[in-house]
C-alpha cells in the first residue's frame, strides 16, 4: 500500500481540539487508502516550558539530561494523538524517537541521523496500525535519547519517509504553504505550486521558515516529494521536488527578507595570506554564525572585511573581533544592526543574464542604497538599510512579475 | 561499596529548589562513602496535568498510549535532578524505567515488576556515578512504556533495592517518620522509631499513606530495610524491619482512621451457599474495591450482608446490589455514607489477649456505638459514626498507652 508521511507542527497539535483536528485528517488520508505514518512536535509552548525549567536549572544544562528532558514534549503529542485515533476506531502506535528505531550519533541536542531502524513501523503498518512517532529525537546506539535540535521534526519526518520509500512527506504548517514573498510584506505574494529543493534551501538559509532547511537537503539526497500544505485547508500547498520535474522555471521564484542580521566591519586590514582565516576562525570556535562576508581592498596593502552576524550575537561577536583587529594590525572596527537583507531566489537566473541587472536597477529607482552584495548559482542577495524592506521587497516582487501571470524562463 | 536507595516524592521535587535541595541530601549521602541510586516521581502537579489532558482527549483512554502519556513526567524529574547533581559537580547519570531495566508485565497503568536487569545501574555505579531513575514505570519485553499505578515510585525503589541488595531503601516524604496516629486527630500522636513489616501493611491497606503497601510486600519479600524519613529534617524516621529486628514490641503501634467509606447492607438475604460469591462477583468484575464484609444470621434461612466500599464508588455499586438483590430475592438494600473505619494495629496483640476488650470498653464509655467489626492477626477495626473519628482515635491511643512510655508487650 503506498505509505504517507504527515508532519504536524507545534501550532497544528496545541490542544487537545486541535489534535483531535489532527486525527481527523490523518483519519481521512487512512480512508482514501494509504498506509499512514504522523510524526508530530510538542504541543505549542510545551517545549518552550522545558528549556525553561532547564535554564532555571542550570546555567549550562548537561547535554545528555537535556535531551532526556525536552524530548517529553513529543512523547506527551504522541500518546494522546495516538489516542484520539483509537477513540475513532483506527488502530494507532505511539512511538517514541528511540521505539522508532531511530539512530543518531551521541552529539546531545543537535543531533545527526545515522540510519533508522524500520522494522516496528513496518510490522505496525503492516498490522494496518496508524503509526505516531515523536519528531526531534532518536537514541545513539546505546539507547541514550537524543534530539535533533530545534525544529528537526521536518527532519524526522523527511528521513522517516525516505527509509520507508514513501510516497511523499506532507508538512503541515500554519499557511497554505511557499509563497512568492512574505504576503505581511507583499501583499501581492502568490502561492507556489511547486518549487525545487535548491530554490527551498535558498529560501530556507535565507530565513523563510517554511521548512527546516535539514529536512530539503534529506528531501533532495533521497528524492522525496514534499507537500508543504495548510492544517487548517484541503487545499493543495507547495511541492518541493526536483528540478527535473519543474514544469514552469521562473527567473526569480521568491523575494525573502531577513531584518535579523547586524553587520561587522574591520577597518584597514593588512592584506597578507591567510587573515580571512585568523578573522573567522575564533568566531566560528564561539559558535557564532557569520553569513554575508565581503572584502574589499581600500588601500594598498589593506583592505576592509565586512560580515554579518545574527543580530542577537553582536554583542559576543563584537569583543571578539576587536581583539583580532588588535592582534592583526587593523585600524578600528565598527558595527551597524540597522540593515536588513533582500535576496531574490529562482533557478532560472542560472542561465538567464539579467537578473542582478534588473535587482540592482529596481532597488536604484526606489532610491535604495546597496550596502552589500552577496550572490550563489541560485540567489542573489543584498544588505541595505532596515527601513526599506518593505518597499525593496514589494517593488522586487513587481518587477520580476512574481505577483501575476508566472514570468517564465527562456527554454535551454 | 554499600549502596543506599533514596526515593524522594512529588512534593520532595515539586520545584527547581526543591530538586536543588534534594540533590544536596543525595550528595551528603555519597560523600559519606555510599553508592548511591535516588527514584523520583514526577514533580507534584505535573501527573495530575497529564492524567488531565488524558481524560480531556478520552473518556477511556487508551492503556498503552497513557503509560506513554503520563511516564513523561517522571522522566522530567531524572533529568532535572541529574542536571543538578553534575552542576554541583557530582556525575550522575538518569535513566527512564526502561533503561534502568525495570522489566513488567503487560498490565498497562498497573503493571507488575517481573524483574529488574540492573546491568546499565551496576555500569554507571562503577563509574562512581549517581544513578536516578525515574519511579512508577518500566518497560515489558517488546520495549512498551509501562506504569505500575499511581505511587508506584515506592514500590520502584523497594525493588530496586532488593534487586541491587542495597543496604537501606529510604523513603523521602513530607513527614517525619510512621506516628502511632494522625497527629491532626491525636495530638499527643509520636513517631515509631521502628515498626514490622506485617504493622506497616496492615497500616497501609488501613489508609495511612505514609508508604504504598506494594513496596511494604516487596520490603518484606526480600528482606530490604525501609527507612522513612523527612526530606526537610536531618532526623531519622521510622525504620521498617522484619518481626525479629523489633526490639519493643507495642501491644498496639498505632490507631488508624478511615473516613472515605461507605457501607451497604442487603437485607434478608436468602442463606444458600454461594450466595456470597453471587454477591462479590459482579462488584468486583466492575473494578470496584470491598473492604470490610460482616454477615449476620438475621431471620431463619436469611442473613444480613453488609459490606463498605471506598465513597466515590458508592453510587456505582448501589444499582449493581440492588440488581443482585434483587436476583437473589432479598429484601431490599440500604446504603450509608456517614461512616468512619477506626483500627487499632500491632504485633503485640497476637499473642496478648484483652485488646479487644479493652478497645471495645474505651469506645463504650466515650458513648460510641460499634455498627461492625473487623479483626485480623494484627489489627482490629470498627466502624462507627463518623463525628465520632477524633473522639475514639484519641481515646484510643490514651487507652493503649501510645502517647507517652511505649507500653511493650509481654515476653513470649
Amino acid at each position: 500500500m503506498p505509505i504517507v508521511v504527515q508532519k504536524f507542527g507545534g501550532t497544528s497539535v496545541g490542544d487537545i481540539d486541535r489534535i483531535r483536528h489532527v486525527a481527523k485528517r490523518v483519519i481521512a488520508t487512512k480512508r482514501a487508502g494509504h498506509d499512514v505514518v504522523v510524526v508530530v512536535s510538542a504541543m505549542a509552548g510545551v517545549t518552550d516550558h522545558l528549556v525553561g525549567l532547564a535554564n532555571e536549572m542550570s546555567d549550562a544544562p548537561h547535554a545528555r539530561e537535556y535531551d532526556v528532558l525536552v524530548s517529553t514534549g513529543e512523547q506527551q503529542t504522541v500518546a494522546l494523538l495516538s489516542m484520539a485515533l483509537q477513540d475513532a476506531g483506527f488502530p494507532a502506535r505511539s512511538f517514541t524517537g528511540a521505539q522508532a528505531g531511530m539512530r543518531t550519533d551521541q552529539a546531545h541536542s543537535r543531533a545527526r541521523i545515522r540510519r533508522i531502524d524500520t522494522e516496528k513501523i513496518r510490522l505496525a503498518l503492516a498490522d494496518d496500525q496508524v503509526v505516531v512517532v515523536a519528531g526531534f529525537q532518536g537514541s545513539d546506539d546505546d539507547g541514550n535519547i537524543t534530539t535533533l535540535g530545534r525544529g528537526g521534526s521536518d527532519t524526522s519526518a523527511v528521513a522517516i519517509a525516505a527509509a520507508l520509500d514513501a510516497d511523499v512527506c506532507e508538512i503541515y504548517t500554519d499557511v497554505e504553504g511557499v509563497f512568492t514573498s512574505d504576503p505581511n510584506v507583499v501583499p501581492k505574494a502568490r502561492k507556489l505550486d511547486r518549487i525545487s529543493y535548491d530554490e527551498m534551501l535558498e529560501m530556507a538559509s535565507l530565513g523563510t521558515k517554511v521548512l527546516q532547511i535539514r529536512s530539503v537537503k534529506f528531501g533532495k539526497r533521497y528524492g522525496v516529494p514534499i507537500h508543504v500544505r495548510s492544517t487548517f485547508s484541503e487545499k493543495e500547498g507547495t511541492w518541493v521536488v526536483p528540478e527535473t520535474e519543474m514544469m514552469e522555471s521562473l527567473v526569480v521564484s521568491s523575494v525573502t527578507y531577513n531584518r535579523n542580521e547586524a553587520k561587522v566591519t574591520i577597518h584597514l586590514l593588512p592584506d597578507t595570506p591567510g587573515v580571512a582565516a585568523q578573522v573567522f576562525a575564533p568566531i566560528s570556535e564561539a559558535g557564532l554564525l557569520v553569513d554575508v562576508i565581503v572584502q574589499n581592498v581600500s588601500r594598498e596593502g589593506h583592505s576592509d572585511l565586512t560580515f554579518t552576524v545574527p543580530r542577537e550575537q553582536l554583542a559576543q561577536v563584537l569583543p571578539i573581533a576587536q581583539k583580532i583587529a588588535e592582534e592583526l594590525g587593523a585600524e578600528s572596527v565598527s558595527s551597524d544592526d540597522g540593515i536588513a537583507k533582500v535576496s531574490v531566489v529562482g533557478l532560472g537566473m542560472k542561465d538567464h543574464a539579467g537578473v542582478a541587472g534588473r535587482m540592482f536597477r529596481t532597488l536604484s529607482n526606489e532610491g535604495i542604497n546597496i550596502e552589500m552584495i552577496n550572490t550563489s548559482e541560485i540567489k542573489i542577495s543584498v544588505v541595505i538599510r532596515e527601513k526599506y524592506t518593505e518597499l525593496a521587497c514589494r517593488s522586487l516582487h513587481e518587477a520580476f512579475g512574481l505577483g501575476d501571470a508566472p514570468m517564465v524562463a527562456e527554454e535551454h
